[in-house]
């Protein structure tokens, strides 16, 4: 820890909660921060606000949107006109590949990552996925991202002109939700900067998608009180 | 050959005498043609044109334009404000990974592409790259799409669900420049169709780019005179 200060990390904000906390622990490892985050056709952009606020708390060197349109393949309920599913069961989630998976999502974000890292000569990617929660997303397992990593060394010139390697960093790969807002909490991540609504309104989040749930799930295992704001949900 | 009819395959189709040629191929081949271009920030948009009529001559039952600005993170002549080299020795070119590299820029389509694939449940990509005259981009060689294929069905949805892997089909990997042009002649490509210049402007083609310098040598290779308008050959 601090062994790496004047070394430069990309790290994929999406002003999510996980994001955030991966910020911070980038941060606390002596990174500086170069922060990436993507405007693909999402329903609502408040997320793309909260990732500026948190690049800007911690010092981030610079904070790039990248647009890259998503919705012309379709296939999710967060990009296409599909419902957004409510108040499912806790034992239901995680199960399945749920219709709010973005089809190559991490692939496309991680691969202008790679865009950017080439062109910074930076070797240190942070990503926050997590296998726990979202074990029905085939792009959050660390068999991914160790292939993705693989293939990346192969396919970038700095990689090819060096003998660094670029390191895909997943520091919340393993925790709980209630582990991931522990350590955030730690390092003095501000939730309420974060935003993890699916199907978000200026009146507060919905408590009832499935990302909230998992968000309350995990203040609840963590024994914290989310300082965000609901629209549905008697806390 | 012809056994394939009814099957979906997406290619990655730039405008350019590769893709055309690979365009062709799959068609040949029986695949139902779902055309992938990508409008990315490139200087000159002339080539999403000549895409659009090369889909169109072969049938593709959808063509789609994907955006994705790739300019935000420079680093190449061809997004960036960088002067596009000309007339380069032909015994310099593929030497070095030369300035109008686009960093990352076949993992972020191929991605795209994945994208498309997991909606549209397809699981055969064509991509023109190739190894001959490409040797100075690390992601043209064999070695990384090999890697990105094994990435890609770990990361897929449509994979974890079924049998069936995704194929990455690199028809023109191993072909010179004058084997490319002869193959897509035998098919019918009409070559006037495809548009490969750096630096086109309404004019035509500048004729002494990289692109083009291998262009016309491939052409003088098969034998044939290039059928685009020049603005600074002779020929």
């Amino acid at each position: 820890m601090g062994n790496n200060v004047g070394n430069k990390a990309i790290i994929l904000l999406s002003g999510g909660l996980d994001s955030a906390t991966v910020t911070a622990i980038a941060a606390k490892r002596g990174f500086e921060i170069y922060a990436l985050s993507f405007d693909y056709g999402q329903k609502h952009k408040k997320e793309l606000e909260k990732a500026a606020l948190i690049a800007k708390k911690h010092n981030a060197k610079k904070h790039i949107i990248a647009k890259c349109d998503m919705t012309i393949f379709g296939g999710s309920a967060l990009t296409a006109d599909i419902e957004i599913p409510k108040n499912k069961k806790e034992t239901e989630i995680g199960l399945n590949i749920p219709i709010t998976y973005v089809p190559a999502r991490n692939t496309v974000f991680l691969s202008l990552a790679l865009a950017w890292a080439e062109t910074l000569c930076c070797y240190d990617l942070f990503i926050g996925v997590n296998a726990v929660d979202f074990s029905g997303y085939p792009d959050c397992r660390a068999e991914y991202i160790e292939s993705y990593e693989n293939m990346a060394n192969i396919a970038m010139s700095i990689t090819q002109e060096s003998e660094h390697r670029l390191k895909i960093h997943t520091p919340l790969i393993k925790m709980s939700k209630g582990e991931i807002i522990k350590t955030g909490l730690e390092l003095g991540v501000d939730y309420s900067d974060t935003i993890t609504c699916y199907d978000y309104t200026p009146e507060g989040s919905c408590g009832e998608c499935e990302a909230c749930m998992l968000r309350l799930s995990g203040f609840r295992q963590a024994g914290i009180t989310d300082p965000i704001k609901y629209r549905n949900v008697q806390r």
